[in-house]
């Protein structure tokens, strides 16, 4: 199939492109470097430099002789979108292409106004090629489980049944977020649901949780071809954030209570989700929103467990809770519904110390790249 | 208390303007004219000419001797924003700037992207200036009853308490807009929604139905301080465009099987609303939502009421359905609530034959300057 994944440099974007390329597809990718020039322009590097996109393609094609078409480009340009989807012709477009942090988006005015401007725009355009270009393609489109916020009543894979006064109505699952970065989500996903009823477009939009990990089974022919891996406050997630803290030394920073409790899935189960839904594409005119996390932490259990596993390599970690910068609820009901990918197929890789231990192995061989100071600076907060 | 209106050249903006005036506020008013241009360039202009701002303004000071301010500028462009916020360190605001039309929202690429752009931009500008400049400042913000879209269930005013499986949650209502420029609409309640919940700001967003009619009491005063008055298919509201056609001898128009039904208002009673929430601010953190509009009608209710009203008039006019160029259900249940402004003591103007009839005869002294070509192009389509 053809594929064009928009955002394919990224943490997941790239281990996405490579998976599929590994699967027989004729994939192709799009980025514009935003999320490593906002890492430098933040002073907050990934652990371990990375090549850029020519590059991973080049040592992709050494090691597999396979291909990846990559283009250089902002997708808010709609000559760049024009171009790519008419060189193309894409069967299926996995939408990756936004600013992903939370926190940036909060950071100062610029940076909301670059994460609202990146996110709708790009979507926006990438709905109107779909239309314009290729009708019947399917668009995978990544949304998150921040999208939901942390509602008292259980949540639905996307949708909601509603009785009220007698009468029914199914709706898109009421949303509210807990960041701009998250609130642009939600807004991509009201784009995304008229312009399906309007055109009869295919979509599925993937509410996805935290992602941990640094190796697919692709990555690991080559450690080049790994993705980014962040560890600061602001492009590294709990978890891999956590672990680079104990390798350093730094004691794990729980914000507030930490009570906060999410849906978390390995970087690998990323790759079989997004390859799921492409295999099983949505119908016409469908919005399919599925939940995409395999189990659910507190960051204190992450905290717990990234202890241990320090503690299993012989490194003592201190848990210490700092003041949230975050405004979110500490203690909170939580149950999000996960079913849909179970009966696609998934086969879930869980959390465990091995896991982690595995990944922190790797941590230790870059510990003297460890900037202390980008990991709890404080400056990425919301309150 | 020092208003000011954002987008306040519009059809709604400078009768508030004139109204709050009035009422001895003193008042402000941006706008960078984006309606007059759009107008021009799709060839869709209004039936009678208005004078521009500045004009406009100095008509008032000569009625009344008050002062109107006036700003020519776009408020997607942030130095204009932050320009007429540290000038005039508003009490309330006032957000009418907005591309208004569904049918342009819809007509192609640029268009759906101006709108996108356009709104969702001047939204989170003036969120970003509110907390910036004026963070007690009351927000005032004019959504549309279309964001409801056609629920099968009772439209409740901007929120819906869930039960789930045994546990409840108050919501925003769930949305589901049927053009761009509703869906524009929805996201900006979503930003609103978030920026109140994490900044606690003041805001009032008022989901507002069709408005009709073409005096209110300060208008009456001058015909040339009248606001805009479309009936073309683009930027003309049904009941407006229903007269037009009347007179003009074109039969009425009426969509599909015109049982589509929606809430309307008489220009006046956007007035009285605007200032009741003025005088009633919402509170620190809380966002707002009042259902605004008086009475409910069919399109083909409103078809037979201007008929009538022609007769009357010695008139005789046809109602011809035509394919209907919207994707909309034609047929449904339609029960919005709209307590809120009773309570808040709102004496609604409500719609008959007299006023439909009133408006009629200032219609009949420009019936030589009526477009018949603008009425129906079928230009306005987005099936």
């Amino acid at each position: 199939m053809r594929v064009l994944i928009l955002g394919g440099d990224g943490y997941l974007g790239w281990p996405t492109a490579l998976h599929l390329s590994k699967q027989g597809h004729d994939v192709a990718v799009v980025d514009n470097y935003l999320r490593r020039n906002l890492c430098r322009e933040e002073n907050v590097e990934a652990l371990y430099k990375t090549p850029n996109l020519h590059e991973r393609a080049a040592i992709w094609k050494t090691h597999t002789d396979k291909t990846i078409d990559i283009t250089i480009g902002d997708l808010c340009d709609w000559d760049v979108v024009e171009d790519v989807f008419r060189e193309y012709q894409p069967e299926c477009i996995i939408h990756y292409a936004e600013q992903p942090s939370a926190p940036y988006s909060m950071l100062n005015r610029k940076a909301s106004t670059l994460t609202l401007k990146n996110n709708i725009e790009v979507t926006a355009n990438t709905i109107f090629a779909v239309k314009e270009f290729c009708p019947d393609a399917h668009l995978i489109k990544l949304g998150t489980m921040g999208e939901y916020g942390t509602p008292n009543i259980d949540i639905e894979e996307g949708w909601l049944d509603i009785q009220h006064n007698g009468r029914k109505q199914k709706f898109l699952y009421p949303r509210a977020a807990g960041s701009l970065y998250h609130t642009t989500k939600v807004m991509d996903t009201d784009l995304l649901w008229f312009y399906v009823r309007t055109w009869g477009l295919k979509v599925t939009d993937l509410m996805q949780g935290p992602v941990y990990g640094m190796f697919t089974n692709e990555t690991l022919i080559d450690t080049q071809l790994q993705p980014f891996f962040n560890y600061d406050e602001m492009f590294g997630t709990v978890i891999n954030r956590f672990l680079v803290q104990a390798v350093a030394g730094y004691p794990l920073t729980v914000y507030g209570k930490g009570g906060q409790t999410r849906g978390y899935l390995n970087i690998v189960d990323t790759l079989q989700c997004v390859q799921l839904s492409l295999e099983n594409p949505a119908d016409s005119g469908e919005l399919r929103i599925m939940n995409q996390f395999t189990e659910t932490f507190s960051v204190n259990e992450l905290a717990e467990m990234v202890k241990k596993s320090a503690s299993n390599l012989g490194i003592e970690v201190k848990i210490k809770p700092v003041k949230n910068p975050r405004k979110e609820l500490e203690e909170h009901y939580y149950n999000p519904k996960h079913s849909a990918f179970n009966e696609l197929g998934l086969r879930p890789t869980l959390l465990d110390t091995n896991v982690l231990e595995k990944i922190m192995k790797t941590i230790l061989c870059h510990r003297e790249e460890i900037n202390k100071d980008i990991i709890f600076s404080k400056r990425a907060s919301w309150c």
